[in-house]
């Protein structure tokens, strides 16, 4: 009998594209979903493609793998993961892999690799990015888990990846939980780079009253240079496309309510945690939860805007201004996401390496870019940057960028113009350049209202100057 | 023999001065402490303020309080908590009160109420602000739990809170965790508007030049306007002391890194959670922590600044811009903590009462201002407003200051002065009151890469974009 060299049980459209991946690379897949017309359906469909064992029960699909066994999980995170765990590992003996693909929360993985450790079975968390296109033609593969079953799973999973000059666009992450660790902080660098797209868009729309039309001719025009990549790309298609039924620019009749599915708050909320402090993620985050407070904003519409402005005024130089605040401000977001990488593999002692990670995500993933290679390229260097903002390459960007950043700021102040993104971004870059900080205030009022001393530029030791006494210092 | 209306337990600073101000206010007070040394100490202390009846055991202190009993526990949060709760509940009866007035999450808040519910026991997790001070002579108090706790327990709290115009600083919050809650989300504000005033002083250090004991006597004077507040109060008196050791202006010797407990982050945390964008709060929140990033910091200080441009030559005017900067960022940022606090009520069917709040926040703690009345007059009107900023008396400010508010962030951004809090308040501002933000094109992205489809302003249903096939448009 014919044995597959994996299984994928659930068979959604991600189950489904990653199945019949792996099949098309020649690899014999067993197929297993909980209602058996989905599995029905894919080898109907698709059973040409190569060669699928379609199995009804769990057992039947367990015997038909090699061993040891490699089975890949495509359901939903949460509870249904759990759930299908139960239902497998029982059936499982030592050895034998256990993948989760979905956008499982890493501390849910952490929990489900130790306890399947116990069991002598290897529980792998991957992040899988580039969506269902990029799960039928190749994705961006984050595995976790132990270096034994990578080197089990890894060549399958290499083989169905993205590459990029030939290099494959998977490694292993590292230990337990850091596969879905970092696909969490991938998503949330995608939150932030499509936010601040969003805001060069509506800078140039309101800044020089081009339409959507002609701006996808300059978000085509920024795809040929450093900003190249699938973001901006898309983000020219999108704008120029016509809506059938109104005639009108698609992006003039979308609802300007975005949604968000929960990896972006995840890894803000895990930042604050390690104390990484990604401000561009944040504002992402918020900002797609500000255009959803609908009655908030039916609310808040007439308040007084910026008098005696003139908008859709300005010229050429504007659109490059913007052109390079926008990559300066991307710098930023990256190198703000790379520190949570770096602080979470600290944390939980998972080695993960920065330039692996980037040159996975050149290919596959909704951030791929040109600019990973610039990121790969920084963490290859001798001594390798504290952050990325400091690699002699970044430096060297934001210091032809930052004049143009500084007036595209100023001026969306005095226009009105939302940019949460772009601020932060510049506000988190002269802090991190600035020689002091006002925090020396801070410290000053903890001391006064809360006695929780402050430390001296000048000696060792914590202080606390007696407020509400003869105002000497002391030491604490 | 005596018995007493109310324990204490755990004799810390906190605690002693709660004692104290109780027994000042002629309440008889049994006190314990898990090593007799701090009972004995604050007896031979301050037993002259009043009644304390000392107790050795947990039996002893139990037994010394009049039914139902009232027993305020003041240890550390998290585990001690638990193991105090754990070693008196078994003591108590039925309708007796254990009532948490450390700073406590509100999750475990309502964890515990839960579980003493089922035992009999009204567990009270009460906010407390105002530090040591406030303790002793009157905080602002924020007590959650059932309505008949509240009943035999008001009184006493109510009695030893802070006044305002004869109010006492202290109401009864809502249910379970929303006196943790609120007392979260108040740190939360606290730390926003901390950050604010220091981005103030750096502004006004940097754009004029004025030395810190001539900024002094411009808090000051801004302490007689709309801006008067303990924080503004108190930002005068730390930068006025002059350090003994080096005859410098002490705020130039602290050193400039912020310290954090963990409210403001948990603030943010919660309200990623609830969908609420906290940015002013997020935004202080990760200015602390970038302070305390010396490596980041230290490798960054060479980045490249503003060229060309000229700093301390700003007069008057650049003074009173920014001094209406400051209050429109400060309106905003606690309209987004009212948002959040809302939010939470309506969550977790708390029923807040936000003018109430205000109320009890305009003496005693460490936000307390004459602002706080403006708020409470604004929800206080016939229809209350959606959000704060949309309230008659706000708009009117936030129209005043506009126009200064974004001077000054440009001006901070041509300078290359960090406004993060500044400027993601002004950021925030102009989002809710935009026509049309651009998360229409964030939608189009999403549905161009992962079909997540999108709404659209003309008519109801989601739709998709065959972006791969022919680009028409199909329901979804």
């Amino acid at each position: 009998m014919t044995q597959a060299q994996i299984g994928v049980t659930g068979l959604a459209v991600m189950g489904a594209n990653l199945a019949r991946n792996l099949a098309r690379h020649g690899h014999v897949v067993a197929v297993h979903n909980r209602s058996l017309s989905r599995t029905t359906k894919l080898v109907e469909e698709h059973g040409d493609e190569g060669t699928f064992l379609a199995c009804e029960t769990p057992e039947e699909f367990v015997a038909a793998l090699e061993r040891p066994r490699r089975v890949l999980i495509m359901v939903k995170a949460g509870a249904p993961t759990d759930a299908v765990i139960e239902e497998f590992a029982p059936l499982l003996e030592p050895g034998d892999m256990l993948v989760d693909g979905g956008n499982a929360h890493f501390l849910d993985t952490r929990r489900r690799e130790a306890a399947l450790r116990e069991r002598g079975i290897h529980f792998v968390g991957t992040g899988v990015s580039g969506g269902e296109e990029g799960a039928l033609l190749g994705p961006s593969i984050m595995p976790g888990g132990s270096k034994e079953s990578y080197a089990a799973l890894g060549p399958l999973l290499e083989d169905i990846s993205a590459k990029v000059d030939g290099v494959p666009c998977c490694t292993h992450i590292g230990p337990d939980g850091a596969g879905h660790f970092v696909k969490m902080v991938h998503n949330g660098i995608e939150y932030a780079d499509m936010q601040l797209i969003a805001e060069a868009y509506d800078l140039l729309r309101h800044g020089t009253g081009l339409d959507p039309a002609r701006l996808a001719d300059v978000f085509d025009e920024w795809n040929r240079g450093e900003l190249s990549s699938y973001l901006i790309e898309i983000t020219a298609e999108v704008l120029r496309q016509v809506d059938a039924s109104t005639g009108r620019p698609l992006v003039d009749v979308i609802a300007d309510r975005a949604e968000q599915k929960g990896t972006g708050r995840w890894t803000v909320q895990i930042a604050l945690d390690l104390g990484v402090p990604v401000s561009g993620i944040a504002e992402a985050v918020f900002a797609r939860s500000v255009s959803g407070h609908v009655e908030l904003r039916e609310a808040a519409r007439g308040l007084p805007g910026p008098s005696g402005v003139t908008d859709k005024a300005l010229g050429e130089e504007f659109v490059e201004d913007v052109r390079r605040a926008l990559y300066a401000s991307k710098i930023i977001a990256y190198a703000q996401g790379f520190d949570q990488i770096r602080a979470g593999s600290a944390e939980y002692g998972w080695d993960v390496d920065p330039g692996a990670l980037a040159t996975i995500w050149r290919g596959g993933c909704i951030i791929r870019a040109v600019f990973l290679d610039r990121i790969r390229e920084a963490y290859e260097e001798e001594t390798p940057p504290v952050t990325l903002l400091t690699a002699p390459l970044f430096v060297e960007a934001l210091g032809l960028a930052q004049d143009s950043w500084r007036r595209v700021v100023a001026k969306a102040a005095e226009l009105g113009i939302p940019v949460p993104g772009f601020s932060t971004a510049l506000a988190y870059y002269d802090s991190l350049r600035a020689e002091r900080l006002p925090a020396a205030l801070i410290q000053g009022q903890r001391d006064f209202f809360g006695a929780h001393t402050y430390r001296r530029t000048d000696r060792e030791g914590s202080f606390h100057t007696l407020w509400s006494g003869d105002r000497s210092e002391v030491g604490a």
